[in-house]
Order: C-alpha cells, then sequence, then structure tokens
C-alpha cells in the first residue's frame, strides 16, 4: 500500500452513512464515513467500535447519555451498548472495527451498507 | 469512558518513543506517542501496524523504499516487514495495534517501552 491521504479519500464520496474501508490492521478494517442527520439504534454485540471525529460534530447517544465529539477527539463504543450516531451537519468519521463489523449492527435494515473498499 | 481529547492526551507528555495507550477496541490498542528523530530498524513477526499522523511528518523506513507521512495521513507496516521510522522534528502519531505489542518488536534494546494507558 501507499501513503493514504484522509482528505483526498473524503474527496472520493458524497453519500452518508455508507463506510468505505481505505486500510486493514489484520482482521479489522480502518474506515471513513460521512454522516448527517440521525442513524438508527443498534449496538454491536461482539465488538466494540472506535469512532474518531475528522470534521464536523457527531454526538454517540447511548442509552444513558450522549457523548459529543468534536474533531481530534475519539470514543470507543462498548460492545453491546445501544448507540445511535447523529450530526446536524455534515461530519466525517474515522472507524476502527473488526471487518465483519455491518454498519447497523443486530437491527440491519435500510440503512443497511457493506463496506466498499477506497484502498 | 468519556470523550478522548486526542490534543489534550498529548498535552500530558512530552517523552519520545514511549506509546500512551489512550483507549481499547477489543484487544486491541489506540496509541499515541511522540517521536524525534530515528527508532531503530525492527519488525512485528505477527501483527500489522497502523500509524496516523496527527502533528509534524513521518518517515517509515522500510528495505524497499520509505513512506512520508503528513498529518491526516496513514498507513499500515505489513506484518514481518522491516521498518524504522524517522522525524526531522517532533512529530505526533496515532497507532493502532494488538496490546500485546511492544514498540521495538523482535529486536528489543534501550528504546523498548510498554505502553503506559492515560485512559
Amino acid at each position: 500500500m501507499d501513503a493514504v491521504n484522509l482528505d483526498a479519500m473524503l474527496a472520493r464520496f458524497a453519500e452518508h452513512w455508507s463506510p468505505k474501508t481505505i486500510a486493514q490492521i489484520n482482521d479489522y478494517d480502518v474506515r471513513i464515513v460521512k454522516v448527517q442527520g440521525e442513524f438508527t439504534w443498534h449496538k454491536h454485540t461482539d465488538t466494540d467500535e472506535f469512532f474518531l471525529v475528522l470534521n464536523g460534530q457527531l454526538t454517540i447517544q447511548m442509552r444513558d447519555r450522549d457523548v459529543v465529539l468534536e474533531p481530534r477527539e475519539l470514543f470507543v463504543v462498548p460492545r453491546g451498548a445501544e448507540h445511535c450516531p447523529r450530526a446536524d451537519n455534515e461530519t466525517a468519521l474515522l472507524l476502527v472495527e473488526p471487518s465483519s463489523v455491518v454498519n447497523t449492527g443486530d437491527v440491519g435494515g435500510e440503512l443497511t451498507a457493506e463496506a466498499e473498499r477506497l484502498a
């Protein structure tokens, strides 16, 4: 692989809530995603999920509290914890999670998206 | 855990080549490290290693080429690949790797540092 520039990768797509894989670490994927609006409540029973805000602002709603992330802030949603991401304005995230993870976790539905590989 | 601010975490230490764990994703650690100068040639036989530059500029020397990373650029050193990071000026990195990884990989020596937990 070559060096991967996050901004060049972000420039390659526009759609929301559809993660793109830009690197792999063993059996984990490094993904970027653009989000806006509210996602769907879901959980990942078998894995933690890492969020780092690149641009914008993300609120990770959880059942007991909200976690608000600005650029250069990160959070790990623990396995099994229900969460629902929300962004009032377009926001770009970096995710790290096992390659097998699907964005909607245990709930499925129309927002389910397989991660496309950009690099 | 609470939201983790990368710049607040970077402000908490000054030493070079001594990774700090700031989050965990299953059995992987998210670490930050400040580097300056040249590290030591080493490899990790059993795992890939993820580098993201936060500030500064990193050159990852490999046996067949150099990979130069600016802020918001990332690279994964493949398992088994000998590499030697170098930074002419102080540079801050985010690393993702299995929690068991030691910074000097297979070579050990005086630069070996256990990752301290900051969060």
